[in-house]
C-alpha cells in the first residue's frame, strides 16, 4: 500500500510513518515544520526537539533498511499538495497536518485565525487534491473526541438516529466543541461528510482522545528515531505533562475540580488504529467515524495513576488543583462508544505500570532539559494569553 | 440605535441600510465590492449594476435628508474591521459580508477555497472585533435555511432536543448542507454558537430562505436607490430568475423533478425580520436562531405561480425541466418551523399578484438588458464549471 502521511513531523506523524514503513508499505512523509515554528513562537519547545525529517529518514534507513520518502511543503499550498498527490498516487492519505492545540487556538485573534485558516484550508485542499488527482484513495483524518463536547446523552460513533414527532432521521452526531481548535475539527468533519455525500469520496474520521506515551517498536530502536514530545501547558497532552511534572518534583496541575472525563489511548494504539483504518478502507461515498480511545479517565483519575506509578519509581508526587483556565463542565455525564476499532481487531495497551514506565524512563533520561516554567496554564479561555 | 451593515453592496445589504436609516437609526454601511468582482469574473452581472455605495448614499441623502455613512474595506482584514467597530461602537452589527452563491462555491477548488476563506474568516473577524472592541453589541448574522438540508424529521428553529437511551440533551440542530457555500454557513453557525457559549456574546442567526422581489419603500423612491438584482444561474435566486425568464420569453428552468421544497420570503420581509431581530436583541450568552421565511413552495409550485402571474401580465410562459445540476433530493419531507419571527410581530408579504407585479415591472423596464445565455445552469455539482 502507498501511504501519504501529511504532518509527519508531529508527535503522531513520525511514529506513524515508521510504523507503516516497518510493515512494508511505501511511505511518503510530508510536513511544513509549522509545529516547530509555533512551539518556538511561544517558547514552548519539546523536551527534546527531534532531528528533521530528512535526517530521521536517513537514520531509519540505516536501522531498518527501509526507505521513507520526505517532501517538505504546506498543505495550504494547493498547487504543491495536488502535485504531491498526483505524482505519488497514494492508496491512503493519513491527514495529521493541523494545528493541534486548544490553548494555542484560544490565545488571541491571530492564533485563532491561524488555526482556522490552517486546519480548514489544509483539509479542504486534501479533499480536492484526492478528488481530482487520486480519486480512489482513502483519506484517514485525525479528528478528536473533543468535537463532541460533553452532552448529557451517550456519545455514539459518528452518527445519531433521532426519533422526533413520530418520524426518524440519522444525523451526523451533533457536536459542541469547547475551543477554537476543537471547533475547526468539527468544521473539518462537516466538510469531509459533505465530500462523501456529494462526490462519493472514501473517508474515515478518527475521533481520537488525548494520546500518551513515547515508545513504539520503532522509536525505541535508536535515540535519533524519537518523536516530538511536548510537556508544556499548550502543546503537551495531560498524561505526558503529568509524568514530566512527577519526574520534575512539581505538583500535578489538575484544572478545577478534576472531574472532567475523557477517553485516552497509548501512542502504540494510535498507530494500530490508523493501520486498521487504512487496511480496512471506507467504501466510496462512506464517511466512516471511529471513536479512537481505549479507556476513559477523569483528570483526578489520571493524577492518581501518575502519582501511583511515580511513587513506585521513587518520585515524590503531589497533586495541586489550580483554577481552571478553560470553560468546561468539571462534573458531567460521559459515556462514549468505541466498539468500531475493537471490532476491527484493536488490542489495547491499557494504562499500567508496564505501559507507562518507558515514558518515565525517557523523561528521567532528559530530566535536565525540563523547564518547569512551562507547566502552569497561561492561556485563559475568557481572556486569552 | 447605531447599526453597522457589513456587506452593504449586496442585494439585501443596501435595502437594509436604507430601511434602518429611514427608521431614524444611525447607519454605517461597509463593503469590499467583492460581489462586483465575482460577478464580472464569471461574466454574470446584475440586470442593472447599481451605483457605488458613496453615490447611492449621496442620492439617499438628497431624497430622504438622512445620512448613511460608507466605508469601503474587507472584513477579512481584521485590523480594518476592528478599527471600524471600535470607532463606530455599534449597538447592532448586521453581517451579510459573505460569498452568497452555492453554484459559485461548487465551480472549482479555487472558488470553493475563496468561499471558505471569505465566509469563515469574515465571520471569525466579526466575532473577535465585537468581542474585543464593542462587547455589548448584538450580532445579527444572515444564515440560510439551506444549512439544514432536507432531513426526514421536522426542522426546528435552531435547536433539537434529543431523547436517547433514557436520557435527554438539547443540541444545536444538526445540519446537512448541500453545497460548499451552505457548508460555510453551517461552520459560521458553529463558530457563533461557540462565541456565545464561551465568551457570553449576543448573536442572532437568521436562517433565511431564498429572497425574491426588488421593491422596498426606499428602493422605489428613485432609480438611483435600487439594489443589485441578479438573474443568472449562479447569483440569481429562483423566483427572481424565473420572473426574468418569463419576461424574456424563455422557458422557466426547473431543475430535475421540481419537487424540491424550500421556504421563501419577499425582500420587504427580510428587512422586517432583520429589524425585529435588531430591535429585540439576543441576551448575553444567547445564540438565538430564527428560521426566516414566510411560506414554503416546491420549485414546481413556483414555476406555476410565475407562469400564472406572467400570463395575467400578457407574457407567454413555458416551463422546462432540465437535468438537475445539483445533488439533492427532488422529492422529500419538509416541515420547517418559523414561529419565532411571527411571534415578534412579523407581518408577511406573501407571494401574490400584487407583491410580485413590481418585480415584473422592473424587469420589463430593463428588458433590453437581459442576457438569455445566463439562464442555463453551467456549474455541475459533480464536476464543477
Amino acid at each position: 500500500m502507498k501511504v501519504l502521511i501529511l504532518g509527519a513531523d508531529g508527535y503522531l506523524g513520525w511514529p506513524t510513518a515508521m510504523h507503516f514503513s516497518a510493515k512494508g508499505h511505501t511511505v511518503l512523509a510530508t510536513d511544513n515544520y509549522g509545529r516547530r515554528t509555533r512551539c518556538k513562537s511561544i517558547n514552548a519547545e519539546p523536551l527534546v526537539e527531534p532531528l528533521n525529517l530528512d535526517l530521521r529518514a536517513k537514520h531509519w534507513r540505516e536501522v531498518s533498511g527501509k526507505d521513507i520518502a520526505v517532501q517538505i511543503g504546506d498543505c495550504c499550498d494547493y498547487a504543491w499538495l495536488k502535485s504531491v498527490v498526483a505524482e505519488f498516487q497514494p492508496d491512503c492519505v493519513v491527514h495529521y497536518a493541523e494545528q493541534p492545540s486548544a490553548p494555542y487556538s484560544m490565545a488571541d485573534q491571530g492564533k485563532a485565525a491561524e488555526t482556522l485558516q490552517n486546519n480548514l484550508m489544509a483539509t479542504m485542499n486534501v479533499v480536492f487534491a484526492v478528488r481530482d488527482a487520486a480519486p480512489n484513495a482513502h483519506i484517514v483524518k485525525l479528528g478528536t473526541m473533543g468535537e463532541y463536547g460533553t452532552p448529557n446523552i451517550d456519545i455514539e460513533e459518528g452518527y445519531l438516529t433521532v426519533a422526533h414527532k413520530g418520524r426518524e432521521h440519522t444525523f451526523l452526531y451533533p457536536k459542541t466543541p469547547g475551543s477554537i481548535y476543537h471547533l475547526t475539527k468539527v468544521q473539518d468533519s462537516d466538510l469531509m461528510y459533505f465530500a462523501t455525500r456529494i462526490w462519493g469520496m472514501r473517508i474515515t474520521d478518527l475521533n481520537q482522545g488525548p494520546v500518551y506515551g513515547i515508545d513504539t517498536d520503532q522509536t525505541m530502536l535508536a535515540p535519533e528515531l524519537q518523536t516530538a514530545f511536548s510537556y508544556d501547558d499548550v502543546f503537551g497532552t495531560v498524561i505526558n505533562r503529568f509524568a514530566v511534572q512527577a519526574v520534575a518534583g512539581y505538583p500535578l496541575t489538575v484544572y478545577g475540580k478534576g472531574g472532567q472525563v475523557r477517553g485516552y489511548l497509548h501512542l502504540r494504539d494510535t498507530l494500530a488504529c490508523v493501520e486498521l483504518a487504512a487496511e480496512n478502507p471506507a467504501e466510496p461515498g462512506e464517511f466512516r467515524v471511529f471513536n479512537q480511545f481505549t479507556e476513559t479517565f477523569s483528570v483526578n483519575d489520571i493524577a492518581g495513576l501518575i502519582q501511583s506509578v511515580g511513587e513506585r519509581l521513587g518520585y515524590s508526587v503531589a497533586v495541586d488543583h489550580v483554577d481552571n483556565p478553560r470553560k468546561e463542565l468539571e462534573e458531567h455525564y460521559y459515556n462514549p462508544a468505541n466498539s468500531n476499532l475493537l471490532d476491527l481487531g484493536l488490542q489495547p495497551h491499557f494504562f499500567s505500570f508496564e505501559t507507562i514506565k518507558p515514558l518515565f524512563d525517557f523523561i528521567e533520561t532528559n530530566k535536565q532539559r525540563i523547564d518547569t516554567s512551562l507547566f502552569a496554564p497561561k492561556v485563559l479561555w475568557q481572556t486569552g494569553l
